[in-house]
């Protein structure tokens, strides 16, 4: 593995870009548009481009956002696209829905910079790896902790950027060691994966999981967000899509109790295992 | 039925209030807070109550909007309520759900002020009548022309306010002779019910469906709402969660077709009836 920091392009704006590649990547240069570190959601400006579809645009020319549910795992997959730029970020892709992805960021005339997993599933495969053969350009993106191969590794501070819009990344293990949390840059959405789910979270019992490290990675790095931070998980089984920093602090029935309580609850669980999960992992490592 | 025109308390603002209540409506009064014409999502100032809950509360105080799925019938209930006020709306409740979406009501501090139905559903029992029993003092809504019995009989024109947001209501049947598309005063979203879909729309085969009125109503009422104009629909099969206007003008692949290709497809849709029909219409109707 190999780490580079750069220059910005931009000094004024923001300070200095690290890069992080595996050692068989040969786009570096592609990658350094999209990975720096930066503090706001309009701190860079984007690259212009004229599109003709004026589709999506909102007031104030405001974030493409989509949510979108694989429903055999249950899983959410999130689309946020510049309007501008027209450049786009795709989280958690799922194998099954690939092709209906692919065909909203076709007719919303995207172009998909970077397909990124908040973490090493466990309970679907990955549609990175098909996603970046059909849509010629994408970047895979994980943690560099999950032990997985991607394009690009992330690691606490990282941004992920697309066009004048950024994700920024907080790390925040305890369901598996590289989970990470991405953040919008204005702080209005974080998606958190299996880290904190609504009124619950990731269990804790495969997978280098670890009740401790989650609670203290929940309360330093997702609770630590604005009261009315939208929380956008991987994973609903109740039909919610969506939560607040402030209410799952009020209401998580997991993340009120004390650590004591929250590691004696995460141990008692009793979950059957993932089907296939040896599969799924040994594919999405890759 | 009785109608009764009464003048609006802010007579500088809006124009008329028309109420629409059954014969055996005893709570005129109370209802004329919800149900009156306007112009725009600003124009009614909310009875301004202190909350000790600043959750939900957006940039510049938006309105609280919650999303929720039910997984048997594939149905979308929507949540939206007034920060300030804490009055709230809910779309297309399911009974299956009811207690999720009455414990999200009571955890956000809301209070539930009228639960309306787009239109007499036949894929599922509409959580209604027992969200009623469970929430004191919301009343049920629902098109006149649907021929079902409840709290407030919606028509063309018609407003449901919740605090200093509305719905304004346009006919839209088709699907069925008494369905509704309820969109925000802002126009910036669209429920469209079964009347169109996301890349689809309301089957038109049995309840009054009509494919002719349904083309109508879907080119003369959505397709005229502005292009970025969000449509949330009561259902979606493929995990798909919101649309635009824009959007389906392009590539729905139905309502993008002449009116003789459409009645054409429609009719050979050959779907099998829903399960329960009959119970479900019966029970929906009350």
């Amino acid at each position: 593995m190999s780490c580079l920091v750069l220059e910005v392009l931009k000094p004024s704006v923001a300070c200095a870009l690290q890069l992080r590649a595996t050692a068989t990547g040969d786009s570096r240069r592609a990658l350094a548009g999209f990975l720096y570190r930066h503090r706001g959601w309009d701190t860079q400006k984007a690259p212009v481009r004229k599109y003709s579809a004026n589709m999506e645009r909102r007031a104030g020319g405001g974030i493409i956002f989509r949510q979108l549910f694989e429903s055999i795992s249950s899983t959410y997959t999130y689309l946020l696209g510049d309007p501008e730029s027209r450049e786009a970020v795709l989280i958690d892709p799922v194998l099954e829905t690939v092709d209906r992805d692919i065909k909203l960021i076709e007719e919303l005339e995207l172009q998909l910079k970077v397909a990124v997993n908040t973490h090493c599933h466990a309970d679907h495969i990955t549609g990175t790896g098909l996603m970046k053969k059909k849509l010629y350009g994408t970047k895979s993106a994980i943690s560099e902790h999950s032990g997985a191969t991607a394009d690009i590794l992330l690691s606490e501070g990282d941004s992920i950027t697309f066009g004048k819009y950024c994700l920024n990344v907080r790390e925040t293990p305890g369901h598996t060691d590289g989970c990470v949390t991405l953040v919008a840059g204005d702080q209005s959405m974080a998606f958190t994966g299996d880290a904190l789910l609504i009124r619950g979270c990731g269990r804790t019992d495969f997978q280098q999981g670890c009740s401790k490290k989650l609670y203290h990675s929940i309360h330093t790095k997702i609770f630590t967000l604005p009261g009315h931070c939208l929380i956008y998980p991987a994973h609903d089984y109740k039909g919610q899509t969506v939560s607040t920093v402030d209410e799952e602090k009020k209401f998580n029935p997991r993340l009120t109790k004390t650590l004591e309580e929250f590691v004696e609850i995460m141990s008692n669980l009793n979950l059957p295992k993932p089907q296939k999960i040896g599969r799924r992992l040994s594919t999405n490592m890759l």
